[in-house]
């Protein structure tokens, strides 16, 4: 069971971790920083909990550590307790939330395991934008993606908006970077089998309900909103795919066309 | 062409539709407010002077009417130019798309005419949410649907958060209550032919994929995030339809969950 430990000072150095979240240069959870991982709220802390990022401490009003109670239960690190007030004033904003919990990042998964046992991954060029990040990860989760990894100038996953808008989910579906030049890596997708599909609004592309993903083992390839994926990820994919759309409509964003292409693929 | 007027003065009274717009018991884009529906920035501006609701006046500073020109020819109302200070003073918040529009409401379409044409239409009970109903208006426009009707306890869509959430589409994708005692009002929508088909988390209910929508007219009911749809629209529904969703997930956003059925529905 995690300790709980009255603080009554902001001050007070225990409580560090959990410092000025909002002051860009000081953020632990930036790149550059300490690189922690933060949980806000009841059931994200849940989800850092049960995940395997290893918990350093959590802090938080008495009412969410009742909530939290059964979770906590073997959990060896310090729960500090405070007053919504103390709270504010070391992170440095109000969170109605009420409960923060700090974790060290965990190994990535290893590559290649990942690449032999998936069915369905997503494969992200220049996702850039944190919520759209996080929400894409919520999506594959609720849509059984087995994994998603990353190519160049995509957003940290584990960055606090993304962790909270993700509802945690980034904590539980595997991700890892792609190594090796873009786009010649996706070589290694096809070599462990998969298919490497690219979504694109483009006219020509193929349906994807009619595509032929069907009982395919399939890597749907996705880019940023806006300038979606570049000429030479498009040219690497093996095939392209599109969702039908009506004219005069601004596409879809990011992370729902991605749930409509994991939805077809993953259910034909 | 819209007339250039160039205002210096904050107070200046043919300002007063775009004043206060976070005071809440002011808001006129709010019901029991005067009704106005307010469009921020170029591309919402573009779809509301494109839509049929009839614009009164536009505010905006001196680069977005440039950028605007052309959308503003066949517009004979005030654009009122000032500064990005003087605009802020108005509407209570700095606003950096730096243009905005007011239009009165336009009547809703003909009920029988919509259910009439309609191929795939979305009837909402209880989204009261500006956000993901902004959202899932700006998915219904990208996939085709012909039409949203409003059931009970629903946000109003020409709500300013709405329609900027929606990217404008709220004012293209026509919409309507839906009269009469819910959820027996759905008869009206099978006299016009169409399969009402109830979108639900619930094990027992047929995966989106395997329910035989292909081809048929649908009216497709989706209840809130959270709750979900009340138990008598399901008993009302003609049959229940489901996302298959990985175990341990919380559901899907409304509007992502919508975009997943539009998508399945309409292009099977």
């Amino acid at each position: 069971m995690a300790s709980l430990i009255p603080v009554a000072e902001a001050a007070d150095p225990r409580l560090d971790d959990f410092r000025d979240l909002t002051t860009a240069d000081r953020r632990p959870d930036r790149p550059g920083g300490r690189g922690l991982v933060i949980a806000e709220g009841v059931v994200v802390v849940q989800r850092l909990v049960a995940s395997p990022f290893p918990v350093r401490s959590l802090l938080g009003v008495a009412r969410r550590f009742d909530e939290l109670g059964p979770d906590l239960a073997g959990l060896d690190v310090p729960a500090y307790v405070t007053d919504a007030a103390t709270m504010a004033e070391v992170v440095g904003f109000h969170l109605n939330r009420g409960v923060l919990a700090v974790a060290d990042r965990a190994p990535r998964p290893d590559l290649d395991d990942l690449l032999r046992d998936a069915r369905l991954l997503a494969v992200l060029e220049g996702v850039n934008d944190h919520e759209n990040l996080g929400s894409l990860f919520r999506n594959a989760a609720a849509l059984g993606v087995d994994g998603v990894l990353l190519g160049p100038r995509c957003a940290d996953p584990l960055y606090r908006r993304s962790v909270r808008v993700s509802m945690g989910h980034v904590l539980r579906v595997p991700f890892a970077e792609l190594p090796g030049a873009w786009p010649g890596s996706l070589d290694r997708l096809r070599a462990a089998g998969l298919r490497v599909a690219a979504l694109t609004p483009a006219p020509d592309a193929v349906p994807l309900s009619r595509a032929g993903l069907a009982g395919e083992r399939v890597a749907l390839l996705l880019g940023a909103e806006g300038p979606g994926l570049s000429a030479e990820a498009l040219a690497a994919a093996d095939l392209r795919v599109r969702i039908p759309m009506a004219s005069g409509v601004d596409s879809l964003n990011v992370a729902t066309a991605a749930a409509v292409a994991f939805h077809s693929v993953g259910h034909p």
